[in-house]
Formats: structure tokens, C-alpha cells, sequence
């Protein structure tokens, strides 16, 4: 049996551990297991956001437009584009994941006239789901559901590749499952979709900060991603929308604001878009949640992904250790891939009676979320959760078994 | 002549003056005539986000979201209706001015099958004629711009009728005119659309917490609306979107997220929208920024909106005086509604070099804003501007032009 002690020893030799006195963490005791829901809140973002209101705002008013502001959705943007493999200007920062989501299927769906079939998983995220719900209602779309996926290791290539044909507009994917926290094989789904002549957009929101991504060795075409997560950028922080620079020219997004337009203060007549990346922005950008997003990015940068994502798979590797040593009689069943190469940073572990549990976990300031059917999710967020928190975790829930 | 002791007297006078004190001013003696581009910075914004990133955020973490979060939209949103006449629960706070915008044009669009045109100001501003563009190009209608509205009293109800019609599907104005300040006559607009069997969508974003609205009893279909001018939201702070609530039922917006479904957290398969309001939702909620709305919006709800209007329309009256006695002169002529009952919170001065003159401005630390072609801008935000403010930036333009 794996002791508490032992958990507290990869505490000591943890690279990362330094990173947690960065953060705000309470007193009371509570085990924060839902860094992969709403990341803790830097101390470097009360600090942040304390100057912006003092002095960007509050003495250099309107001037702060030109001395940073206007930059920050392409600034902010890059700094997360180095993490998911991006080049500099190929991402920005701005507006809701679902947004986010809704311009880049829109942008596809545009640039394939003719097509009308759009292939996802039936259990992708809610709101991507949702939102292609909405698209295709409106433009009378098919959408393809890929059914038959393994509820552990998500969406298989060939599983793809039968869905996908010469109607296929968009091959839309989450990238680690949200539940089973399943890494999908990006580039081989985005082959399949390449040779069936469909784009592809890749929601990273479980992946980014967490795991490593490569957009353009994947050749992805679109990508969107939440900041609220493993980036830490606070509750509701604008998502990123990244563009595969060679798609700039041919894109068009459907909201067509003045920041999307080349020279927006010459406020003249007619749209007409920025070059770049700059042309998926719509509105004014969200300067205090922007700075908020890139306090929390920072801290990832300086981490590095190789550290984060070490630390994300020993987490998960003692989660699922100790899942088998200590539920599996309770009958909690791990319902993440047991490869920490196909496994992002949280781990599903699956019981009739998941909800409830949550609920007790809840009780005694245990930390999880509970996942439609029958999901306890723990969230292993590397930067602040430490190896005594997955021990605590995992003891908790054999206690809430128990009663 | 008007001395600046006389301004000075008004401000020892102002009922508001008190209210200047709760907002950061910078020591350096800048003059800010821009609040209606960039309203200034509230103390209790900087508190409010210092106790959120610590408490709401750092201690209680994802709870949160149970104990308010959740609710923010529509606690702001109705914070904010009751400024401009709407009832509780029919405005939201969520997204950015452009992109609420988008979402009431097509909702309106979609109810109204088989028209084909909406009717707009050429002069409206930039980022709503772009997303009615955006929108045109998609669906394949035809934008009907009001071209011929005078300059400075802005579109007349009669000019509107001229253009509408059994093919009108919308009729979308701005209600105080960006440049010039010009109240549009929102009843009489409306009553015209609805006579052609058209919806409304108002533009409220240099009205709100600035002059009288009354949606209700306008008959106005739908708004949105700026959080960062007169409210004080911050800089990119999200904006709110109005929708009468007989409507509800029957509109709906094309972005279909998780937070406009009932029951998000069911995440279950396909999208119900939820009831009222709440359907305009789409992603998570910005909860920094509601927060930073949620104070500037405070503010002005405990100041009144009786109050402001009252100084609104006394500093515009006397910066008017200001510029009739010593900027016409110099060719400076005023292009804003001499009937205060006619004229928002700000001054347009039209004089050839604008431009440069609006820069020489700023060199000596007054703050206005160029528009095209022409204007000077100079913004009269009723908490934090004072009647010296108005002299020292009338007196630094007639310096400007000695030059």
C-alpha cells in the first residue's frame, strides 16, 4: 500500500512545488481536486490587476490604448501559442470559448461550400455540441455523430474515418476528453479529415498547460481553448482561437466588428477585414480579464510544459495506484486510459453512485466534480496540486464509500 | 464672458461633486474629457476585484460558482435595467457590445422569414454597421442605409418611414449619436418599424448612465449597449443585451451555448434553451469584469440618473457657451443639438484641423477624442467630470487654435 508518507516524499523531490507559494491558497484546509474547472488564482494576478485599475486605467486613462492595450489579444495570444505550438500571430485572445467555438466553425464551414455534413463525437463538451447544433439548424446541416467511441480512450482514427466522405465540411474534436481526460490522436483524425478534404478545429480547453500540443505538426486548421483552467486565468477568462496562418487569407469569420477590421479607428464605411490573425477578433478587447489570462500564462511559460506535463502524469499515475489499491473494492473503477501518454491531467474514476459522493466529498471540503453518468473527476492541476492532495483525495473517497 | 470662477462656482454647487472622490485621479493635472470613451476608474473596482481574486476566487474556488457567480449576468444585467427601463430579467451582461449585437440582429432576422432588408445610419457606428454587413453578406439581404440625416440632429423618425417597409425586417439605430450627441426619437423610430411589421434593435452604448431611456415604454424590441462609458465598467468591460420580454418565447440568438441551455450542467445531448432571458447566454460567464461592471453600474444607480441627466446637460450647455464665445472665432463651429433635451453627455466641435488640433491637445495633457471627418469630441461624464474641467478644455483648444 502506498502510504500518505510516500506521497509527501514526491512532494519534497517536486520540481514544481516552488510554484504553489504562487499561488493564493487558503488556510482552511480544504483538497483542491478541480484545477482542470477553475485553476487557483495566482498572487502575480491580484497584483496584476491592482496596477492595471491604479495605473493603466485610473492615471493613464484612454492612453493606455496605444501604450499596450491594443496588443494584448495578439500578445496574450502568442505567449499561449508557444505552449500548443503555434507560430507568433497565428492565435488571439478574446471572447468566450463558445464564441470562440461558434467563429471557427462558421469560418469552416464558409470555406467549404458545397459540403454539408460536420463530423463530432457525441460526447464532445456540451457547449461545442450545442453550438454545432445551433450552426447546423440554421444552415441545414448534417451533423455526424460518432457514437460507437470508447468511453475510455475517446474517438480512434478509423472510427473517424468511417464517418468521414466528399460531404464532410468539419471534423471537430476535443482534444483530452473533458471526462475520461482521453488524449485523442490529433494528427492521424486530421489526416483523416485532410484526405476527405474537410478542416478541422481541436478544442484544447483540457489540454493547454496541461499536455503538449502540436498545431502545426498535427496540421491542424483551427483551434480553441479555455485560459480558466490549467492556465489560470479566473473564472470566465476569455478563451484563445487560434487560425493555421496559411488559412488567414481565406477564413472569414462571422462577426464582423471593428477590431476585426484593418484601421478600426478610421471608423470608415464598409468591412474590411485585418490581415491576419487580427481579423477574428470582433469587439473591444477585455483588458482586465486579458491581463488576468496573461499573469496565469506566465507562470505556466516559466514552469514549461515538460515539467508540467511530468509532474501531470506522476499525479495521475498515483491517482490510479491508489484508485486500484484502495476503491476498486468499493466499486470505483478507473475509467481513464492507463497510459499517461494518451492521459491528460485528470483522472475518471467511475461508480453508480458518483454523484452522491461528490456531494460527500463536498461536505468534508474535498474538491471534485461529479460527471454525467457516473464520473467523480479529480482534477490534478501541476502547478498547484500537490501528491498529499491526490493521497487525501483518494482517502476520502474510500471514506465516503465506507458510510 | 464665462470666468473660470463661475465654473468653479458650479462646481460647488454640484449635488455629484462628491462622487469624484470615489473614483482614481490621477495627481498630474490632466483634463479628461473622454469618460464616454473610457469612463474612469472607481476605488470601489480595484477593492472589488482585490476581494474577489482573495476570497471569491482564492479561497471559496470553484464554489463559487454556486454562491453568485452563476448569477451575475442577470444581477448586473438588472442592475442595469433599471436604468434604462427595462423590467427585471430582461437584460444580461455577457460578451462584448459586437458580439451582443450580432446575436439580437440575427435573432431578429430569424423572426422575421421572408424579409429581406434592414434599415440602419449611414453614419451609425462603425462596429454595428459591420456586424449588419457581416450578417447581410451571409444571409443575402439588403441594407438599407439612411443617408441623408442631418449631421447633427442625427436620423428623423419621418427620414426612417421613407425607408421602411413590407420587406423591413429590422430597424437599427444607435440612440445618442457617437459624433454629435443627437438623442434619437426612440418611440417615434420604433412606432414606424412596427407600423412596417419590423423589430427594433437600439444602440444604448453613449446613453446608458447618461441620459433618460425607457425601453419599455419606447416600445423597443431589443438593446445593447457599452459597459465602459458612462457605467464605468473598465476598459473592454462586456456589454448588455436587451430583449423584451414578450419576446423571449419567440426570438432566439444563433450561438447556442452551454449557459443558454436549461440545466447546463446536465450537459446533456441537444440543446433545449433555457427560459428568459437566459437563453441569449452562450459561454461562461467573465466574472472579473461582471464584478468590475457590477460597481461602476453602483455608482451611478446610487447617484441617479435624475442627477445626471442634470449635469449631463449642464456641462454640455456650458462647454456649448464656453466654445460660442471663444472657439467660433477660430472657425470652431458646434456640431451637437443646441436643445439640451436633444443633446447625450458629450460636445462635438467641428473645425478643419481637427485632427491636429486634437493632438496638440493631448501634448498638453487634455484628453479629448478626434472622429472623422472633423470633430472634437469632448466627453462630459456627469460623476467625475467638474465645470472647470469644461473651461480648462475649451480654453486649451482656443490655445491650440492661437497656434
Amino acid at each position: 500500500m502506498i502510504s500518505r508518507d510516500e506521497a509527501a516524499e514526491l512532494d519534497r523531490d517536486d520540481p514544481l512545488a516552488p510554484f504553489r507559494r504562487e499561488f493564493l491558497v487558503p488556510d482552511e484546509g480544504i483538497v483542491y481536486l478541480d484545477g482542470n474547472s477553475l485553476g487557483r488564482a495566482p498572487r502575480a494576478t491580484a497584483a496584476a490587476l491592482d496596477r492595471l485599475v491604479r495605473e493603466g486605467w485610473g492615471d493613464r486613462l484612454i492612453r493606455s490604448w496605444s501604450e499596450g492595450w491594443m496588443e494584448l489579444p495578439r500578445s496574450v495570444g502568442d505567449a499561449i501559442g508557444a505552449l500548443i505550438g503555434a507560430e507568433a500571430g497565428e492565435v488571439v485572445v478574446a471572447d468566450s470559448t463558445t464564441v470562440c467555438f461558434y467563429k471557427a466553425v462558421a469560418a469552416a464551414l464558409d470555406a467549404r461550400p458545397g459540403r454539408d455534413e460536420v463530423v463530432t463525437d457525441a460526447a464532445n463538451f456540451p457547449t461545442d455540441r450545442y453550438v454545432l447544433e445551433g450552426i447546423a439548424a440554421q444552415r441545414g446541416l448534417r451533423l455526424r455523430w460518432l457514437e460507437e467511441a470508447d468511453r475510455v480512450n475517446g474517438p480512434a482514427p478509423q472510427q473517424v474515418a468511417r464517418l468521414v466522405g466528399e460531404r464532410t465540411a468539419l471534423v471537430t474534436f476535443t482534444h483530452v476528453d473533458y471526462r475520461s481526460a482521453a488524449i485523442l490522436d490529433m494528427a492521424a483524425i486530421t489526416r483523416e479529415a485532410h484526405e476527405a478534404g474537410a478542416l478541422t478545429i481541436w478544442d484544447l480547453s483540457h489540454s493547454v498547460g496541461a499536455v503538449s500540443v502540436d498545431l502545426e505538426r498535427a496540421g491542424a486548421d483551427l483551434a480553441v481553448g479555455c485560459t480558466y483552467k490549467y492556465l489560470n486565468g479566473g473564472p470566465g477568462s476569455p478563451a484563445f482561437l487560434y487560425v493555421r496562418a496559411e488559412h488567414h487569407a481565406s477564413l472569414r469569420q462571422p462577426i464582423w466588428g471593428w477590431l476585426g477590421r484593418h484601421d478600426p479607428f478610421a471608423m470608415a464605411p464598409g468591412y474590411e477585414p485585418a490581415q491576419g490573425i487580427d481579423a477574428f477578433l470582433s469587439g473591444t478587447p477585455p483588458v482586465l480579464a486579458l491581463h488576468a489570462v496573461g499573469a496565469g500564462v506566465e507562470m505556466v511559460t516559466r514552469a514549461g510544459l515538460g515539467a508540467i506535463r511530468a509532474k501531470g502524469s506522476a499525479l495521475t499515475e498515483l491517482a490510479i495506484a491508489l484508485a486500484d489499491e484502495r476503491l476498486a473494492e468499493g466499486g470505483v473503477a478507473v475509467a481513464s486510459p492507463r497510459d499517461p501518454a494518451r492521459r491528460g491531467a485528470h483522472v475518471a474514476l467511475a461508480h453508480p453512485d458518483a454523484r452522491a459522493l461528490c456531494a460527500r466529498l463536498a461536505d468534508r471540503g474535498v474538491l471534485v466534480d461529479f460527471r454525467e453518468p457516473d464520473v467523480v473527476r479529480l482534477g490534478l492541476s501541476p502547478l498547484t496540486t500537490r501528491f498529499v492532495d491526490v493521497w487525501d483525495g483518494v482517502e476520502a473517497v474510500r471514506d465516503a464509500l465506507a458510510r
